[in-house]
Formats: structure tokens, C-alpha cells, sequence
């Protein structure tokens, strides 16, 4: 196996700390994931992106989906991966493109083989089966990989979203079988002593909890090395997706990585990481920091959203959130941001991300300090009787 | 006088080092200065321009019309200036507006009061004035500012630009007198204790070189800190750029600064510089970088136009151009550079800017150096006999 997750005492609450080794590198869990869609974290330099909260980003994801219709995997595989494609020497995480395939392409087909889909860019046709995506995420060669899995509409009724997890738990299978069989084929196998990527699988069955329980029992058997709780996030309540998650780390290994995919608002990925969730990623930082939205918090602690754009902090001299350590709030006034923001400037892209993407990062080091602290002032009540 | 220029020895071909003192720092000459046209080099953060180069961008520019326009030039100045504004400590220079008023704003009435124009953002009616261009700059307080032009289109006729070339005659003595009368009013007066900002002068007389003469004497009369050659770049050939430049250069004081307006290529920054302008600006690295064009040396050292979208570099692993320092040489691979723009992610117009940017400075650092160079070496020709 080419992962280890070590994790300390489990806190009141079920968050715990720990430290998940990939071939990339070390990642500290609980870890928020900044994603980089098409390789790149949009509008921010990977140089910027290791400097975020402390010491930088941990690990990234790029979308499989992306990368394979452009610039498209075999590519990737011959620049000798993702990793040195884009020079960021940190661990990463690709999406099985599924997620993109039900959601961006058009004209999809779903047979049991796999799905046949019009890609959003040129209209051009195209086929992902598990088998393919397991190619194409072997070609990119980041450390983690995702099972190829079909994400179920919301609403859908209990029949639909049963009929849709079994399909995904065949495809599963498939996809461990093909991984197993071609993960030498990664690209800096050699360069890396032998050491291979890790497949995840991802637990499915909508907002009904029994099906939940299900598709966790059913991916268990396939033994992973992490499993991930996909589908949420979709529109449902935030009490439905906090339900879920709940109810689905029951029953999910304890001893293994455990991944929310695509969520969410910074008290939420607070909330997740406390309740015992490992990984969490989501476009929200970047692509709310695109359009305007910034994150930061009162002064009890309790997150704000400003909207740059706003006439009141036309004249504002002081920064987003005066307690943020971040370099755009030691640098530019909120006056200088809304003026970049209503004028178009490219700028305003990249400052409004970076100050959410550290927001992000420096509230999953709270978290984790906060954990090792749980941890050790009620040590003694945590471990067995010595005597 | 808030300005003080130090020449060194003249280099054969006409070049000469110098040092510009500004109220906001030493500017090193001849230098490029970067657009920052509404207060941001487009697509690249502040602190990135600190470190282009050697020791990062010396002085930028800001323009005068679009500030004017959005946020407003009172808003500026209520922030503390431009400097503050966008967080620049280091010298800037605003241009007068004239230049955009003639080439992006609609339907222009000019009258020897000044130009009445529709704004390109909202069609909005607004008047500028050589008094209101300096009311506008003294607001905005870079460091050094220019007198309110007529930018006579290309071609025109000898009689439209000798009449065109009176009005800015006319201007710049309207522009100084205002100037006078209200720099203290610029809103670091009393920080930099006292200091103003300087009021530089603008030759035109389009392709006629008699007219350079007669505008050149006109400004000097006006005994103006620095001189600006301006009306070139529209579209002469490029031979005609060169004639001009050196013509205008001859009848201009040689102890002032010298700088021509919105030039240019590589190659023609570094052709100016010897022949002893002292000041360059031009959107070209910023813009071409926007647009996939990036500039690099052959081994010869001449400048090569790459055009990244292009299908030859999509494996490309080797950067931009080895030989250069910047930070994307350092880090990206042709290939990489390639795929972002072709994506269109943002980070290709802050990867490609950049790239461009630090290639204009770094070779305004080698022309400096050689010109040190040549007048070390040929010190004792060019000092006058001691016995």
C-alpha cells in the first residue's frame, strides 16, 4: 500500500488529528483541499498557494473530467504527471470525473458499461467507463484517486437512488480491479521506489440513511484505503447534509481517511472536521472570491460574508478581517479591493482567492490545534487506567 | 523643485546612467516603467512587480483617465493618493488623461478651453481642462505628473498638427500655471514634508521635424523639470519613430530627464535607452502577455516573439527562456503555459505578464550596466585632459 493514516485520540465530538503519508508527502488531517480544476488553483500561483495559512496548501485535487478533454491525460502522463505538469511538488487528489460528466457535459447516456456524454467545451463525444477513468487518473498520477461513481440528481425518489448505487458499487468494484491491474503504470512509479497512487471508494445513497449504511457496508468489503461520502452538497438542507455525514462516519472504518466531497462554508467544514471528517474540498473559496464574495469573521469568532462590491467599503481604509494573517489583508485596503472588483481588474480574481483560500486553510489549523488540544487537556479521561 | 536628476558620463551612441530622485524613492535611469493603468499591473499583485527584475519595478504608471473615471480622483486622494491606494511606495508618474480622452472616450469636442468626451465605461458627459487634468493629478499625487495634451491622430496633415501642436502649447503653459498655483494641495504635502510632486512637458509635432523643434523650444521656455516626447507609436514606421526620437532629443535640454511615451518593443526600449532617453512606458508586456505573446532571446541574444497558444509548444518542457531569471523561467515549462492559456484560466495572464514584465526590466538592468561599462572603459576619452 502506498498510504498510511496514523490518527491520535478522538475528541469529544469525534473529531480526531492525523497524519495521512502519501507518495507526495505528509498531509495533517483534518485538511481542507483547495481545488485546481484544470490544473491550475484558478487565479492563484503555486508559489502563493504553499505560502497560504502557515505553511501552505497540503495537498490540491484537480478535476479528471478537465484534464482529460484538455489538455488531455496521455499528455499529462508524457510531462510525467500532474504533479510536475503544473510544478506543484505537494500531494494532490483527481475527482473520478464523474461528478463533471453528470453535471457540465450534455447529452449523457448511462448504460451499465458507463456513460456516454457531449463534452461542454466543443460538443465533441465521449465515453468514461470505470475502467477508463481509472486510465486516465493513472495517467495524471495524483496520489489519490477516486472510484468512477454515478452521482444521483437531487431530489430523486428512494428507487432511483437505490437503482444508482448499485450501479456505482459495480463500478466500484471494476474500478479497484482495473486500478489493481494497471496502478504500476503511473508515472513516476520508478522515480518513487515503486510506490503507487491510493483509490478511494465513495459512499452513495442520497439523503435516505439506510442506503447510506448500505453503500458504506458494500464498499467496505472492497477493503480501500479511504473512503469518501459523495453526492452531498446537491441542494438539500445543511441539516440533511450534516445528517448524512453523521450517520455515514458510523458506520464508515475508523481507522481509515475519511473524505466529504465538495463542501462547503467555513463553519461547515469546521463543524464536519469536528464531528470526525478527514478531507474536505470545494470550489467555494475561489469561486466566491471571484465573484466578490469574501469570507471573515466578527468579533465572537462567527463568520461574515462581505460582498466587496458594495458601496460602504468604497472608502473603507481598513482591511477584509484585521485579524486574518493573510497577504492581502497586511497589504490592500477594502477600498482598493472594491475598486479592483467593480473595475474588472484581473487582480481582484487572485487577491479575493487568496485571502479565502488562507480563511479556509487557517481555519482547518485552528481545528486541528484545537483537536490536539481537546486531546491532550482530557488525556487522562481518554486513556485506559494504568494501574 | 521636488525632483533632482544626476547624470553620469555620456556613452557613445548618446546613452547616459542617471538618478532620479522622486519624492517616493531613487529611480535608476534609463528605466522602463510598467502600466498600472487603473491602479493595477494588470494580472500581477504588488508584490510580484517588488521583485521583477533584479530588485522589481522602480516607478510605475497610473492613468489619469481611467482613475478620473473609476473610482474617481477625490476618492483617491481621500485614500492618501495612489501610493496608498494601492499600496506602492515607490515612485509613479500619472499621464494627463489626454492621450485616452483622444483614443478610447467618443465623441470629443475639442475647443481651446480643453475637450468635452462621453466616457467609454457609461457614455457619461465629462470636460477636461489642462487646470482639471492637473486637479485630477495633483489628487491622484504620483510623483511626477504631465500637462494636459492634444494627441493629434495619424497621419494628419503638416497645417492640423502645427495647429494641434499650438493648442498643447498653449495647454502646458495653462497646465504649469495651475500646477503652481496647487501642488500643495497634493495629499502627502505635509507627510514628505513639503515635497511636491513635478510637472514634466510633452513635445508633439507628429512626423514633421521642424515642428519637434519649434514644440521642444515652446516647452523649454516653460523651464519644466522633465520633457516627454509624445504623439509617437501611433502607427509611423518604425524608422520614422527612431528619427523623431532622435531629433527631439538634440533640442532638449541635456541635464533634464527624457522620456518618450508609450514605446515599445524590446528591442526598442533598449535602442532608445542608448541613444539617451531616460524614461520608457508601454502596455506591450502586460498586453502581449494577456495575449500569448511572450518575449525571449535566441542565442545571439535577439529578441524572439513566441506565441504560446501555439500546438509546437503543447510538450515543451524546457521554460519560456532559459537564460531568463524571472519566476515563471523558474518554475513553468512551455508546455504548462500553453495549456493555461489555451484553457483560459487566469493564471496565464499572470504568468505571461510577469514573464514579459521582468524581461523589460532585466533588460533595462543590462543597458544600464553596459552603459556604466562603456563610459568605465572609455573614462579617459570622455573626461577632459587634467595636466
Amino acid at each position: 500500500m502506498s498510504l498510511s493514516f496514523e490518527i491520535g485520540k478522538v475528541a469529544d465530538g469525534g473529531g480526531r488529528r492525523g497524519a495521512l503519508v502519501l507518495p507526495h508527502g505528509v498531509v495533517e488531517t483534518p485538511v481542507f483541499m483547495p481545488v485546481g480544476t484544470a490544473a491550475s488553483v484558478k487565479a492563484v500561483e503555486q508559489g502563493v498557494i504553499e505560502r497560504l495559512g502557515t505553511s501552505g496548501a497540503q495537498i490540491i485535487l484537480a478535476n479528471t473530467y478537465h484534464l482529460y478533454l484538455r489538455p488531455g491525460h496521455e499528455l499529462v502522463a508524457r510531462m510525467g504527471g500532474v504533479h510536475k505538469f503544473m510544478s506543484w511538488e505537494r500531494p494532490m487528489l483527481t475527482d473520478s470525473g464523474g461528478f463533471q460528466v453528470f453535471s457540465l457535459s450534455s447529452l449523457r447516456k448511462v448504460t451499465p458499461d458507463g456513460v456516454e456524454f457531449r463534452s461542454h467545451l466543443d460538443g465533441s463525444k465521449h465515453f468514461f467507463s470505470p475502467e477508463h477513468s481509472m486510465d486516465v487518473q493513472i495517467a495524471l498520477g495524483a496520489d489519490v484517486m477516486m472510484v468512477f461513481d454515478e452521482c444521483v440528481e437531487h431530489p430523486a425518489t428512494y428507487e432511483r437512488t437505490r437503482d444508482s448505487m448499485a450501479l456505482t458499487h459495480a463500478w466500484a468494484r471494476r474500478s479497484r480491479g482495473h486500478f489493481e491491474a494497471n496502478k504500476e503504470r503511473v508515472p513516476w512509479f520508478a522515480e518513487r521506489g515503486g510506490k503507487t497512487q491510493s483509490l478511494f471508494g465513495i459512499v452513495q445513497g442520497g439523503m435516505y440513511a439506510n442506503l447510506r449504511k448500505e453503500s458504506a457496508e458494500r464498499l467496505m468489503e472492497l477493503d480501500l484505503p479511504g473512503y469518501a461520502i459523495g453526492g452531498l452538497a446537491v441542494g438539500e438542507p445543511r441539516e440533511v447534509t450534516r445528517e448524512m455525514i453523521a450517520r455515514t462516519l458510523e458506520w464508515l472504518p475508523k481507522d481509515k481517511p475519511r473524505y466529504v466531497m465538495g463542501v462547503g462554508y467555513p463553519d461547515e467544514i469546521e463543524e464536519y472536521a469536528k464531528m470526525g471528517v478527514d478531507m474536505m474540498d470545494c470550489v467555494l473559496p475561489t469561486r466566491a472570491g471571484r465573484h466578490g464574495l469574501l469570507f471573515a469573521r466578527d468579533g465572537d469568532g462567527a463568520v461574515v460574508r462581505m460582498n466587496i462590491k458594495r458601496k460602504e467599503y468604497a472608502e473603507d481604509q481598513g482591511p477584509i478581517d484585521a485579524a486574518c494573517g493573510c497577504m492581502v489583508c497586511a497589504r490592500y485596503s477594502r477600498a482598493y479591493l472594491r475598486h479592483l472588483f467593480v473595475a474588472g481588474e484581473p487582480l481582484a480574481l487572485t487577491l479575493n482567492s487568496v485571502h479565502n483560500l488562507h480563511f479556509y486553510l487557517a481555519t482547518m489549523e485552528r481545528v486541528r490545534k484545537g483537536l490536539a488540544d481537546a486531546v491532550d487537556a482530557f488525556g487522562e479521561f481518554n486513556t485506559e487506567p494504568t494501574s
